[in-house]
């Protein structure tokens, strides 16, 4: 019997990482994207290969115009900081925090996975060396799930719960660099700048902004070299 | 000091007397609305007419194709049931129900409370003469408070808690009907209807889908006659 999984994919590291963990469970992932205002749309681009590289047949990209309602650095005009030192990343909610983003994507998952009879979805959040987003924390996740128990027709009519799976949230960046080589994930399509500049077609890491100097250190602490897009 | 909130507003009756009830409060409200994939869009011409007679000066309309995962009545092309007899109605989850919906809608719209610092969300949801659809119930609308309280920074940082508004949860259709007349909401360029017909500009409800038989219902409960978008 075939199990289907909802896999949320940004075209990070971390989310073909987990990806690549759905795989490797037997799953058939549905990986799923947003193009949700913004302001590069080049990690569609990285999501489209890394979908392609791990041979994930169903990938659907939603619209949602969440720059209509602004607030965010990622999605306003609003300058994502750079060159913070080690201490300061994690401390505190930075301007890149787009409001309740975790909580929306979850929800369009949530109803994508009751269409697909799957009741599982995994997703690469992190909550060891993160950026300091309040939705990317286990107690969040817990109580998504409680939310699930009573939202859908599928759980209070058939009792189905679903489970969100975030197989890289006890990891340190290092240790998730390592599971990708464990796994044969190719990381060079990824990207996880959050100011990316080039084209969309050849997308380059800013190399500063908290994204890029967390991957830098994980790669570091493995003794890695880094294969993706490389900074400007 | 104005107090802001955020009011879900999707052109039906429910939602208008609900956005009257959030200024009868006291409250400035910012409407939100979805172009959702729904097979008709003239309960957004709807809304826009809600918000206009309610003097709301800001409504956002945001695009989310929910329509790209299909799975619905209201998106696809899967009939909406006609004529269903009264005791049908609210048994069981009918084809109309999108898979999560008011999950994705409340979450987008909690993302933007805390864009605008306010607290509350008003929605027009009803647990009695409803549809049968499982995020309509309380026990949702808590499970997703307890969600907002650890799922943004506004929370998280300062302790900010939102509060779900739902004035219309335990009311009966006609109750809604003597609400609206108490308030002064009028009624006419509101739309009930799964299945509407017309033009978007003139939009003529179907008169026999569940969101009409239960709209008749309680008109005629009330005694009053419905100033609303005349059956073809």
């Amino acid at each position: 019997m075939t199990h289907h999984a909802v896999c949320l994919v940004s075209g990070g590291m971390d989310s073909a990482v987990t990806l690549a963990e759905a795989l490797a469970a037997g799953f058939t992932p549905h990986a799923l994207s947003f193009r949700y205002g913004q302001r590069h749309a080049f990690e569609l681009t990285a999501a489209r290969r890394v979908c392609a590289q791990l041979g994930v047949e169903d990938h659907r990209i939603v619209e949602l115009d969440l720059a209509a309602l602004g607030g965010s650095a990622l999605t306003d005009d609003i300058p994502v900081p750079k060159h913070r030192a080690e201490e300061e990343i994690g401390k505190g909610v930075p301007v890149t925090y787009v409001p309740a983003r975790n909580t929306v994507f979850l929800s369009v998952a949530l109803g994508w996975a009751e269409i697909l009879g799957a009741r599982d979805i995994y997703l690469g959040v992190n909550a060891v060396d993160y950026s300091g987003y309040p939705d990317c924390r286990p107690e969040f996740l817990e109580a998504f799930e409680a939310l699930a128990s009573v939202a859908t027709a599928a759980a209070v009519e058939r009792g189905e719960r679903v489970r969100l799976r975030a197989p890289l949230l006890d990891l340190s960046k290092a240790e998730i660099v390592r599971r990708a080589k464990a796994l044969g994930v190719d990381l060079a399509p990824t990207l996880s700048c959050y100011d990316p500049r080039g084209s969309a077609e050849r997308p380059r890491a800013c190399g500063a902004c908290d994204a890029c100097l967390l991957r830098q250190r994980g790669f570091e602490e493995a003794g890695l070299v880094d294969p993706g897009l490389a900074a400007s």
